[in-house]
């Protein structure tokens, strides 16, 4: 089951990547078309990415309870038999701009909880880069097993943080900032995630309260499974939250409990 | 002259890809081993890359002061004509991780001032992308004539900070951080500051201090032709610096002066 779900969310990522790959960095990408799920402005290349999807669903006849930024929760076919929870573009910001860090993030949950991911699949959209997972099979990146960094001190860690557009967050971090021997912000949550589960970055951490379920479903499963810690800031887990209703979330995911610890222990509470 | 001059600087770029591309993310390319320029610590993958330039430059008997981060200031062959002002690695952190965001930077001037670079091209390592400029001619991604944006307010801004190492720089931006729109943090400032040149980006900001001219020699001139503004945070522009001294600097480049203003506005002088 696990290599056949794996196998679709591989095909549905190639179907995003070769719509949205001709578009990164044109003008046309970033026509505003609509408010999507959690009432984020979508874009025209989320647009064309979410039609790629559900095309693809429609085309081959799967039946599933179908989660997507734009489209919300929608029931396709008649004996839905799992949930889809897509950001059909991760990084949206960084593909009109044509900033090449941008993904596609797609998961697959047999029960209606965030906790329950079973399949995971985020595609870099620059350059068709493949991170995947299957509950208890561990992460892959291209086919090659991936394991999270050792790193256990912030003065040897490279951290990636997100404080766009949420003021009142850039307070929480700074003790963060001023530990880390080095900063990144990359604009799009799932991949920077996975590349916390490669062992590119000791940690993404983002407490703007923001990140939807859709943001991390895939890259959670894929982060785990490479052998990383992602907890909210107060130690909470990501289960017990449907994936059918809009939650927000502060997010820190890391290479391993020690690190996880330190960052934690950085982070303002304010 | 200045088509000679980048068609050397792509040769010469060409060949630092060549060695370092197949390096990027590997254990052997974070290797410590030696002391560069400034007393950044080198690794193996800057030394490789520093290697391919000087090999380039004595097979092919060109003459000139070679600035580089590793071997600092050389005289090649009998009669130096220009100045070879170079960055072999910028981004070394993400290139030992495999963060695919680093490049190297090239710079011909004719004299010993920073202010006086003639030609410059700055790859990306990634993906073997040419960022080129010569003074009065333009400024070309991959052979395409590229500008920077319009954008003109802080709250659409998408604007690269960096604040990695240097605690005590970070108070000074808290504000910029707040008013952007969206904050980056790519770990090469060489291509930052051209992706400021391609539009991609609004801004680039550092005011650690810590900026040589050989990190930025060659993106200056790019950003510049391609109707940037590069400036430090005091309004000071980057003349009257001999290219074989050893400074630092804070380095704000910008799309255009309106965005360049309110920027040094949001900067707190701490």
């Amino acid at each position: 089951l696990a290599e056949k779900d794996i196998c679709i969310l591989k095909s549905i990522a190639r179907e995003v990547y070769s719509v949205t790959n001709p578009l990164l960095g044109t003008a046309e990408s970033g026509r505003t078309v609509g408010l999507g799920f959690g009432e984020d402005e979508t874009s025209f290349i989320d647009n064309v990415a979410e039609k790629a999807i559900l095309n693809y669903l429609i085309q081959n006849k799967i039946s599933c309870i179908f989660v997507g930024e734009e489209g919300g929760v929608q029931k396709l076919g008649e004996k839905p038999s799992f949930y889809l929870v897509t950001d059909a573009v991760d990084g949206t910001t960084n593909a009109i701009r044509g900033l090449r860090f941008a993904s596609t993030s797609l998961a697959i949950s047999l029960a209606n909880d965030l906790g329950s991911v079973e399949a995971a699949v985020v595609m870099d959209l620059a350059d068709g880069g493949i991170y995947e997972a299957s509950r208890g099979e561990g992460a892959y990146y291209n086919s090659v097993k991936i394991k999270t960094s050792n790193t256990a001190v912030l003065d040897k860690a490279v951290l990636s943080v997100d404080v766009s557009r949420a003021p009142n967050s850039v307070n929480k971090i700074i003790p963060l900032v001023k530990a880390a021997k080095s900063v990144r912000s990359l604009g799009s949550a799932a991949l920077e995630i996975c590349q916390v589960a490669s062992g590119r970055l000791d940690a993404f951490v983002d407490v703007r309260s923001r990140l939807r379920m859709i943001d991390i479903a895939a890259a959670m499963l894929i982060v785990k499974e490479a052998g990383g810690v992602i907890l909210q800031p107060n130690g909470a887990s990501f289960s017990n939250y449907p994936l059918t209703e809009l939650n927000r979330f502060s997010v820190i995911a890391s290479a391993n409990k020690k690190i996880h610890n330190r960052i934690v222990s950085h982070i303002l509470k304010l």
